[in-house]
């Protein structure tokens, strides 16, 4: 059991600020799209208006990280310059030219009665965002936010806390010239860990919390929190290739998902070749695989070509976010839903095969976000999916799952008229 | 905070559980609307077929509660007859009679790269149902997860354990004759606090938690879940009297709101009535309450009525679930949106109203999973929705709110299809 109690003082700073958060998003949940694409539109000329203010902060972040022995691509990652401030603009602009979610009637119909049933989309209301990325973040959220009509509670990593406050002070500033409540965008305050705990204790004050960072914060939100969570992004993405596979679609579909990226949650981590193919495809797929300067961490069979390492229970368990894949042969398709089954994620699993029957078994038996058939798992994308912005890939069942766009962060309610009606 | 730790030895057992749980769970994710619709019959023959030994096991229960001294109201809920058990097979067949949400593809598209994309909706898994009502949940929980291709850990409450043995007996046999696994329903052991809290730090083991019964049972649940939950049930509803409101339609909607069932989270806890028909409408309805045996409390201006005792603060909160009615005289529409945002629990709230701007802005504003315009609150309801059967009515915003029928116990999954597509 983790110990949960936060600070007295780290409670009373998040019910403040989620109280504040709360009061604006009952304006935020009746702005017309005209409104919030207005404020998205003055956020994105603010971010490169004020870029001095921003990158003068960015600059304290960055040199703290250097002197505290940060590596050069963490830093990197950390750094802000005018062309990423550009981007975060264009952006919030993208995110302006999205269909509004808030008031699509998902369901509705005429009860035998004659009362009036509406199944409308409303914002979820104060959205907590806990995240360990680039700076860039604050300002991707709290537009997605603004869109949905949810009021944004930000709580980024401390190494970018300069950066994240003075983005967020031009946010608001925005917000406010637009007209809409500055507080639909706050910054959670505090730096410690306690604030982190206080955000994850608000259930009834903020409404859903999204980690977006490594595997041990989101594990750690997950296990803490009594906000309800959408868990997202973990990837031990599975490529099986089938004995009707075709084996140069499969070869190309195994190098672009484990070399295209190789730090994103939809890359490759596992290799499976059925038995009937291993003899023909083992060779050629190990030597392309090394030549892309990747290692293999295979089993016995993987293990009689030359420079494969052994791979043990961790290899098949591990989501690499590296130059390394594990590979195994297996006896046929049911042993390779049966490795998925022990070992995946639930994010993203492919089948190569030219077999519908089973294609057909794979995407029926395999539960993931993602199934693909013939397609590299790179694919498990919201830009891909035809979905414009992306709040991040849900990997659990409730709520969302796979990559989420606006619509998955509104709730709904039903809307019920009447003329005097009673039971 | 709440100590969750559980002992070892229910961990083991609920570990156990789940892990045959999820082994049905894929047999159940693939098996055909047919089959499942064959158990469903099954299951409900098996009990009117079985009667004997599942009314002897329940005699044990309600001589058990009898000796403790339980009253009689609550004993009566507890005990089973031969019409209670043709009640629970016929919502059994209910069940099977209605559409199979598997499969349902819920969006679609042909990407631009030629991509296939379907989003189908696919079992949860292994659902948890912690449960303190009638035996009758036993069957109906294990049908509507049954036909929704989810395995059922079932956790009733220890005063019906005889019964809820003897059902999940005489059910599994059924699933079994039918051909589907057996342990597509199972009962949680033990009957301490201590599986209760296993089977909550299942995460990973039970993909989804539904609690129902009283507010401290769902309370303690949500709390203390690291799985997933969907909150079910506490109803602090509302009616607001407009200014615009037609009088003899209000007083019959806030009586059948009232009275028409107590017991019910539907019903209406609190009535707010505008100033301007204060004079008019006060005496009718307190007269017209407390002849339905209505305790009324009241502010002061109800105060002014015979018999209506003051109100407090705790009156606002309580959801009575009785004969108990809090009253309040509001200035204004924004005032009654204010009363409901700081005391309603989000369940249900109604406006009676001719004026087409005060139902806009009511229904806007006021963020609660059902919201009616001249209609009885008693109607938020799965059945009276037209869903069909109803697992329970949410009130978080999470998945699923309101009345949740069979496709609220399903996720999705997206599964993509190509001809050896690369990023």
């Amino acid at each position: 059991m983790t110990e949960t109690a936060a600070l007295p003082e780290a409670v009373d700073e998040i019910r403040s600020v989620a109280l504040r958060a709360r009061e604006a998003s009952y304006e935020l949940a009746v702005a017309t799209r005209a409104a919030k694409d207005a404020a998205l539109e003055a956020m994105a000329e603010a971010l490169t208006a004020r870029s001095a203010e921003i990158l003068a902060a960015n600059a304290e972040d960055v040199a703290r990280a250097e002197a505290a022995g940060t590596p050069a691509n963490i830093v990197d990652r950390l750094r802000l310059t005018d062309d990423r401030l550009a981007g975060m603009a264009q952006g919030l602009r993208d995110v302006a030219a999205l269909p509004d979610p808030v008031g699509e009637v998902v369901r509705g119909s005429t009860l035998a009665n004659g009362l009036e049933l509406r199944q409308v989309r409303v914002p979820f209301g104060v959205v907590g965002m806990i995240y360990e990325a680039r700076p860039n973040v604050t300002a991707d959220a709290a537009g997605l936010c603004l869109k949905s009509g949810n009021a944004a509670l930000l709580r980024g990593s401390s190494s970018a806390r300069s950066s994240n406050a003075a983005i967020t002070a031009v946010l608001r500033d925005a917000v406010a010239s637009a007209g809409l409540p500055a507080d639909a965008v706050q910054l959670v305050p505090g730096d410690t860990h306690e604030s982190v705990k206080a955000l994850m204790r608000a259930r009834g004050l903020v409404d859903v919390l999204i980690p977006r960072g490594g595997a041990g914060l989101i594990r750690s939100v997950v296990e803490e929190s009594t906000v309800p969570v959408i868990e997202t992004g973990v990837g031990n993405v599975h490529v099986y290739v089938d004995a009707a596979a075709d084996l140069d679609k499969a070869l190309a579909i195994v190098l672009n998902a484990k070399t295209s990226r190789t730090s994103v949650c939809n890359s490759a981590e596992s290799l499976l070749v059925h038995a009937d193919v291993a003899a023909d495809f083992l060779p050629r797929v190990v030597k392309e695989l090394q030549a892309a300067s990747v290692t293999v961490h295979g089993d016995d069979a993987f293990g009689a070509y030359d420079g494969v390492v052994p791979a043990t229970d961790e290899d098949w368990a591990t989501e690499y976010l590296s130059l390394d894949i594990a590979a195994a042969v297996v006896p046929d398709l049911e042993a390779a839903i049966g490795h998925i089954r022990r070992w995946s994620s639930g994010h993203t699993e492919a089948i190569v095969t030219e077999d519908l029957a089973a294609a057909r078994r794979f995407t029926a038996a395999v539960d993931s976000a993602a199934v693909m058939v013939n397609a590299s798992t790179r694919f498990t994308d919201g830009g891909e999916f035809g979905f414009g912005a992306e709040i991040g890939i849900s990997t659990q069942k409730l709520h969302a799952r796979g990559p989420m766009g606006l619509p998955e962060l509104t709730s709904t309610k039903f809307v019920v008229t009447g003329d005097g009606h009673v039971r």
